[in-house]
């Protein structure tokens, strides 16, 4: 039995590096024009000088957070979708409101490659319980399970007792869908007798799937991958039988990214994931999830050579409220450029005699009152805030991602 | 502007009907051995007879009613579908359980040339408001939506107002779903100051469009289309501009039959719809709907040529229950079997004394005690109630498709 989806996924990492880099200045070049916005977050950047993961972060993030307000801007996909509205097949929507194009690619959301490493095969019957209403949950899914020849029980989410009629008779190899439904349907069609025996696959998404969970699935049975996806890019990354991490999918280009920064940070490190996606229609170029995770060492024991992200470690977007104000991870990286000197920085929100208090960590090799007294100053004219400044031995604060610590009592 | 979808539409009659039976033959041939209920069907019957309608008329209806049944004796398609299941592209799940195939042709419901006939134009985008979970509507309209080349915004059903926010900020150009579910879109959008103007076309199916609701819609300014579809075989007849009738999808051979029998009426008769279908996948060889119209004479101002339906004209499964016990049209048609010189048949049901009362209406030149005795014997023998016998004039039962007339006070 095949072991991969294709070739793609057992390439030289350096040869992946050069085809992705190759393939995203082909790109740009033939985007940027139809794209308002891509063109003036590449300003000043030619695509053809785009060639390692270097120059790319010469590129500012654009951030999920600012994508409503740009679409509103915009309608409707704030500049940054290259083709015609309407030559799409399908356009979804979001809470919010945020639009997402789709295109015409039969698996244009990537999800084979995951369905495959989830050990799906073609002929496989697949019960879909994403929601295929308005969000593209099940779309993702049933076009990644139809490019691998799957065909589909298109469920949806709830109809609980019919969904297990449709599994007890129909009889669905596996099942696509969040952790929590497929406990739903296994524990009801045990309380209502009837057969869900033929589920032996599942590929997971949308939620945490927490260890106790994944035992209690797995005693039943079911061999359950997790992928992590989003409404803009499909599959980002996805579980192989290696269960070591989750491998980056072909034609994204993933980074870390220092939250609130354009940087990225030092490998292994926790940041925000930062997705730049080869897509026509949809040519999202350093693309800020808000989700924070890490990159793992090494390449998996399955044998797939991409990249891989350690799984869901958080929401990267950590603005918070201070004595009602807005506070920024994008400002705490501020009050570092100012001070090139320091190293990691820690804004720390506690709450003292019923009154907010900030105190920022710095790492510094220096630690002398007048050090922290001018950052002091630098924070308070960026965030119109005052706060304490504590500078501490570089490499003393956790490498969690956290720029801003919100440590107040809920 | 191109006025058909293609030019099966404008065919002339005989050459679509010689093409329909060439084709039948055809798919039948290459099917029969591989759907063993379709094989049980033709019976007696070679593929390569099948030359005319009276030919066709010589194989037995499968009803609709009878679907469940067989597919529970034989899962998933009763035995009707011809490929492997592991091949098709999504399998649909209506209440019942019944289950439908869907294949993988672009357009496998039929759905584009009804768009295009309710003035869909490649390019306008369509809020689909049909569900797309376990049931086919939602996927019938989207496969034929996209195969137009129009993008569509998979609304579902309910989730008003994040529909309506869609309809106010992308604009479609117009709109599938139930008639009720597009006024109460247009109702909503209006108390909540949202903008639904931009819906300027319709094509509505699923429920019955009162005359006062057209105009209403019509008075917004909104052109909606009318279409028949059903799980089995998606559009089986669709509204044009002509608003004269509904014209018979391409790839169907549609008839009127009488309710219960395997006879087709005589012109212009209201009775059962029969649809045979032209596809590989489930083809599907006189399959009663359980629903009734008649076929207009003539054929469509539009300039299509296909047959037209009056639209939907009630229910054909006119089962009841007299004194407890289950009377089909079958025995009503059965009864006319035994005695060939009557004309039309009417079994009439009606209370009297707190009892349930029996009269069969018989058309017939002879009308004599004799006569009526015989017929209400066999009556007795065929139901196992007894039951008067009315001799009638030649003509003189309304020709509306009734064969059991329930007149019972509810």
């Amino acid at each position: 039995m095949a072991q991969f989806y294709d070739k793609l996924e057992t390439r030289t990492p350096a040869a992946r590096e050069r085809a992705l880099m190759r393939d995203l200045r082909a790109l740009l070049a033939a985007s940027r024009s139809k794209a308002p916005a891509l063109k003036s977050q590449m300003k000043g950047i030619a695509p053809e000088t785009l060639k390692t993961r270097a120059d790319l972060a010469r590129i500012p993030v654009i951030r999920k957070s600012d994508l409503k307000a740009m679409q509103q801007a915009d309608l409707p996909f704030g500049g940054l979708a290259a083709g015609r509205t309407s030559a799409l097949m399908r356009i979804l929507v979001s809470p919010g409101p945020i639009f997402e194009p789709e295109g015409h690619d039969p698996d244009w959301w990537g999800a084979a490659r995951a369905f495959f490493a989830a050990g799906f095969r073609r002929g496989d019957i697949v019960q879909n319980c994403f929601s295929y209403h308005l969000t593209p949950g099940g779309h993702i899914m049933e076009s990644g399970a139809r490019a691998l020849g799957c065909p589909v029980i298109p469920g949806g989410v709830g109809n609980t007792e019919q969904q297990l009629e449709a599994v007890a008779l129909l009889k669905p190899a596996g099942y696509a869908g969040t952790p929590d439904f497929l406990k739903v349907l296994l524990d009801k069609g045990k309380e209502a007798g009837l057969d869900t025996s033929s589920l032996r696959k599942a590929l997971v998404s949308g939620a945490a799937f927490p260890a106790s969970l994944q035992k209690e699935i797995a005693e039943r049975g079911i061999e359950a991958y997790q992928a992590y996806a989003t409404a803009e890019f499909g599959i980002i990354a996805y579980e192989t039988p290696a269960r070591a991490g989750l491998v980056v999918n072909e034609g994204l280009i993933v980074e870390i990214v220092r939250p609130g920064t354009n940087e990225p940070v030092a490998d292994g490190e926790i940041g925000e994931i930062v997705v730049t996606r080869l897509s026509p229609e949809y040519p999202l170029l350093r693309f800020g999830t808000g989700d924070m995770s890490k990159v793992l060492p090494g390449v998996s024991p399955c044998g797939r050579t991409n990249l891989r992200l350690a799984g869901w470690l958080g929401r990267a977007d950590q603005t918070t409220k201070v004595k009602g104000m807005f506070v920024h991870p994008g400002q705490v990286a501020d009050v570092g450029k100012r001070h090139p000197d320091l190293g990691r920085l820690r804004l720390v929100v506690t709450r003292a005699n019923e009154q907010d208090v900030m105190v920022l960590k710095a790492e510094s090799e220096t630690r002398d009152a007048g050090l922290a007294g001018a950052v002091a100053a630098t924070l308070q004219a960026i965030t119109k805030l005052k706060g304490a400044v504590e500078l501490v031995a570089p490499g003393s604060l956790p490498a969690d991602g956290k720029v801003i610590a919100d440590e107040r009592p809920v």
